[in-house]
């Protein structure tokens, strides 16, 4: 290894917000402050935006009251940004880290954040500028190449997983169908957590469809019916990405962002319209409701996932270390080294495009034969990172004897 | 007062699911346990629906464990209805009542409960059987009379409340303008409650819609436009009743239940509504979101109001103190006797139809004068019912000086 690099840091936060987002960013600048290599470390208002604006915040200047309690805010401290440089604003990048003297650069983010790091890196190697880039993974999606599975995950799956199990307790006060949209456009591992909470036979989600499969309102219909028939209520947990077996979305809006990516979440129309077909197959008169949660997913506060925060915590950490130690750019990645009780994670580096522009599904295995629920391997896969969930009371139930004729 | 009534008890529970209902449930099984005069406690499954059918869940024969179990748990335990009984089958409710000897009938729920408690009542007066009737409050809507406030609201209010704390910090790394629909046809006590973590001069909700202002969709735009260009970014938190001058909503459904209440809940449609016209008048490369929190108000676990807990508990427990020590039927409301940090409370009786079919409104104290927000007299009405909520971090954010022309 060559003499350790030295100069300063920048770290960026981009697309969606997590529950634990700000756990990786406090990784990562409680550790920088560790290694003498490091001098600033400056942290980009808005991501890239904040790189081209040179909008940077010193987090030498925190106090460490003020990060301990970002750490467990919800949401981008630093600001986000949904934004792919133009090869322009790449080269405006490269001259922003050589005016700052930027060594290091930490991009907190998806696939596309991860494509971000890889094409920066890509312009400073051309122009022989020695800088290390890394891309610390964030994603409720879980859709990230390469590692187990991604913080913030754990944490938007314990919302889901919760607001089912609430939801299952509410249908059984007034029964009838309801129909939950759950975030994940392309990949169904948030959708399959609805299922996490589940502990007796009858317990809802009762149907769950993930973006993977086809989605057959036909098939739905008399999926509805049937779990309907037999229970008397019916709840469905369904991805807002859900398409038919052409692979057009079932309902999808207009807009797209830059990254080309079709906005489907903040409207209730899939819901709506997944009711509709309900009650037009099965009756008018059937009571059916749906709820669309929406952002709630990504940044409700106080019920996070322990093992997530601590994850997303070390992740940031590593990145550091890996910086510091490593003489390669690349992005961490988590695998499983340990299952059920004894889950236990170790960090890994992965080269920057292996994990950039393409996603993960769910694994075949973890969607059942019908398509219209998840396996026990999801649930032994998922449930340690959403964490101890809500053990519902239920009454025995004993009845009195009747007096009356009917 | 005359010998002591002796005889069995049913209680049921009735309309839209609270967090707490089964802390008045199990307050009212564990108290009627202390009284001799009480026999058997019997548990209407599904309200009166179970009353008529004679479906009874005998609460003796529940373990304590169960019971505290269940009292923890969001929705109706015994199962719960939307029905206003007709005038046969109040006779039938009456019949049954007496072929089981039920002296004590105890019926949580709102004003429609409060009402149908009230008809029962006089059904058994006209035929001159001897039976104590209560109501105990319980609706996340806080739209009861006479009552300082309802068992239910509280936790329901923290649950928005959160909502909105999480909500801004995602406003905050991704700005655009954010339309948060939540639930209360007539009252806006649940959506002025979305103001309730706001600590600084910038935080989200920045403008708040409530039903008991007629609402002008130019107004709204206005508002939501100076916002914008104040902040750059606008959060707003807006009920899913609300309607024009000529008191037509904004929005509805066709869907009635039986009590003539239009379905407004389980849509996205209004959230969508919203949407377009700022889009339409602001701009449509405006980022504009909406989410309708939905069921999750009433349902989602772990996040109780530990003072909503206790004081459901309580109205349970009291309105048995009540049947056994007063010579009259009546609902059980709460008086506030202390506030701020000495908030406290007492119990007592108001006649059933005190509380029966009419509704109370945000006061007009409690909505700023503009029409967009709520005051802080509301807030220091409804902080202490929510109970603390999350305090969100923040950095410092010192800038970085720059080294280059922009």
């Amino acid at each position: 290894m060559a003499d350790a690099l030295k100069g300063n840091m920048v770290v960026g936060q981009s697309g969606g917000p997590t529950c634990v987002i700000n756990q990786s960013l406090v990784g990562l600048v409680t550790e920088a402050m560790k290694h003498s290599e490091i001098g600033g470390i400056y942290g980009a208002a808005f991501g890239v935006k904040g790189i081209l604006a040179e909008d940077f915040i010193d987090l030498r200047k925190e106090s460490r009251e003020a990060l301990e309690a970002v750490a467990r805010t919800p949401c981008a401290a630093l600001g986000s940004v949904r934004k792919k440089p133009t090869p322009d604003e790449c080269a405006r990048i490269f001259d922003v880290f050589r005016a700052h003297d930027v060594r290091y650069y930490f991009y907190i983010g998806g696939n596309d954040s991860a494509e971000t790091a890889f094409i920066v890196n890509d312009i400073a190697r051309q122009a022989n500028y020695d800088i290390k880039v890394f891309h610390v993974p964030k994603t409720i999606d879980n859709d990230l190449l390469v590692t187990d599975h991604c913080p913030g995950y754990g944490t938007a799956a314990r919302f889901v997983a919760l607001a089912l199990l609430g939801d299952d307790r509410d249908n059984r006060s007034l029964p009838g169908v309801k129909i939950d949209v759950v975030m994940g456009r392309h990949a169904g591992f948030l959708t399959a957590a609805a299922a996490l909470g589940r502990t007796k036979d009858d317990d809802g989600p009762h149907l769950v469809y993930v973006p993977e499969r086809p989605f057959s309102e036909a098939q739905f219909v008399r999926d509805v019916d049937e779990v309907n028939k037999r229970l008397g209520r019916c709840i469905v947990a369904v991805s807002e990405g859900i398409s038919d077996a052409s692979g057009k979305p079932i309902l999808e809006t207009k807009e797209k962002d830059s990254h080309g990516n079709v906005q489907l979440s903040g409207t209730g129309a899939l819901g709506d319209y997944l009711s509709d077909i309900v009650k037009k197959n099965l009756g008018e008169k059937l009571r059916v409701r749906s709820d669309t949660f929406g952002y709630l997913q990504r940044s409700f506060p106080t019920i996070v996932s322990e093992v997530d925060a601590a994850e997303a915590r070390r992740v940031g950490e590593e990145a550091v270390r890996f910086a510091v130690g490593a003489d390669r750019s690349g992005s961490v990645a988590m695998r499983r080294v340990g299952h059920g009780r004894n889950y236990r994670v170790e960090t890994f580096l992965t080269p920057l495009d292996s994990v950039a522009k393409k996603t993960k599904s769910l694994d075949a295995a973890f969607i059942a034969p019908a398509g219209n629920d998840v396996t026990r391997a999801f649930v032994e896969y998922a449930a340690p990172l959403a964490g101890p969930l809500f053990e519902p009371g239920r009454l025995a139930g004993a009845r009195v004897p009747k007096r009356l004729a009917t």
